[in-house]
């Protein structure tokens, strides 16, 4: 039985950019999948392309409509190769009209001096810290999430709060993280509206943009199958409809995998 | 005699999607123009794009080779207009080559609960700090830099340092802010591995997303010709070839303007 992340992932090449999937029932969100499914399955049809350079530095999607259940078109188009890097635009269409617009960059990477600005936080271990309560969300069950602090209200009482929120999550059922499961993660933070004003108001991401700082090779090296990583995440402003928050994602160890930043509608 | 910020966004319309354009060398950089005003080109082509609708959110810009001096075509198309959300992708064309690739958001905005969670830090005034020298890159010109903290090092030495810098910053020649003048200014932070590392290595921003939480009114109730607005940009992490930095502009007042984020190629 393959994992249900695989499950999600596959895409059909059906001609050179264009190939078919689905939406997945174990990646159910509120309407349509999970966004975060949906990212990675873009990222797939770049990472599956026979031209593909290297591997991915930087993922930008915009959610233009929520994607219906069912079958969907992705096209991935190599629109500049250069030595070291390369460039790539992607959409998803269902029923002839675009939900998705994305870009990414790949590049082949050397090894160089490297150095981490944005150290993990001082926390609890995964060990220490209790499973967050099941929702009624399918998405969610794919996860399992240990808050450190800023879980869900308990009450959804309108109360002010902090947007911050520190987790330790890994795939439910195990699976060694790779760059597309990371990928995914990136989205798995809940909409900062909900942590920081404990009320549940109509949200909709609308772009989505994850940088990369790790490599398939090192990923490898790093993750066991029930690893667990730590993620943190932050709005920054709530402006008349539009919020974003900043996150990061590290491993156990503390190695920053990536950073990833989401612009969501609200309305209120 | 038109500003040397509005001489650099004249794009004439060649057809619905299409206008023509050409860099200026009031913005010159290492190799062709600023990456902030090649930003603002691709922006424009939005905001002056008759099906427009709103105002922007945000603006994601790949930087696939350096933008070649000399004119160029730019392409906006409005790939899915929503009741008050429009989906953009863009592109940037010499000589038949793919030069840049973006997409971007707009949207009407409603007055909504807002708040802001990344305040502006306590710093000195404008008044109080003194001016950058002056660079010989033609585009650092256009700006008029204040450090308060992480300028560019003294000596190039190679001695590690914070990547963070704070910088008080308007444009030299006076021009009140708008989102054109934003989206350019989100780009001003120099290479932090310059700051960081105290060593000037080839790089090359290769993705540059930013969000605005401000609307053409509010700038126009807030700003002044010579305003000031108050930038801060951090590293995240470097790593094998490739860095990312967060960085935020707010407005004297410390309102927060824009959130931006960008990953950079960097040789060693």
């Amino acid at each position: 039985m393959q994992h249900p992340f695989d499950q999600a992932l596959l895409l059909t090449p059906t001609s050179d950019n264009h190939a078919s999937g689905a939406s997945h029932p174990a990646w159910a969100n509120m309407v349509g999948p999970f966004g975060g499914m949906t990212a990675a399955v873009l990222l797939k049809a770049v990472m599956q392309h026979p031209a593909l350079l290297g591997e991915p530095v930087s993922l930008t999607v915009n959610f233009c409509a929520a994607v219906a259940d069912g079958a969907f078109d992705v096209q991935a188009l190599p629109v500049r190769t250069n030595r070291s890097t390369q460039h790539w635009t992607m959409s998803l269409v269902q029923n002839g009209e675009t939900v998705i617009t994305a870009t990414a960059v790949t590049a082949v990477r050397r090894t160089t001096w490297s150095a981490t600005d944005a150290a993990m936080p001082q926390v609890a271990p995964a060990a220490e810290c209790a499973a967050a309560k099941p929702l009624s969300l399918e998405w969610t069950n794919r996860f399992e999430s240990r808050p450190v602090q800023g879980g869900l209200p308990q009450v959804w009482g309108g109360q002010e709060a902090s947007s911050l929120s520190q987790v330790w999550v890994r795939y439910a059922e195990p699976r060694t993280l790779d760059l597309l499961a990371l990928a995914a993660l990136c989205d798995v933070f809940f909409p900062r509206i909900f942590v920081r004003r404990a009320s549940r108001v109509p949200i909709g991401t609308v772009s989505f943009t994850s940088y990369f700082h790790t490599d398939s090779a090192q990923l490898a090296a790093l993750m066991q199958p029930q690893s667990f990583v730590f993620g943190q995440a932050q709005a920054q402003c709530f402006r008349n409809g539009f919020f974003d928050h900043t996150a990061h994602i590290w491993s156990e160890g503390g190695v920053l995998l990536a950073t990833t930043n989401q612009v969501v509608y609200y309305k209120e």
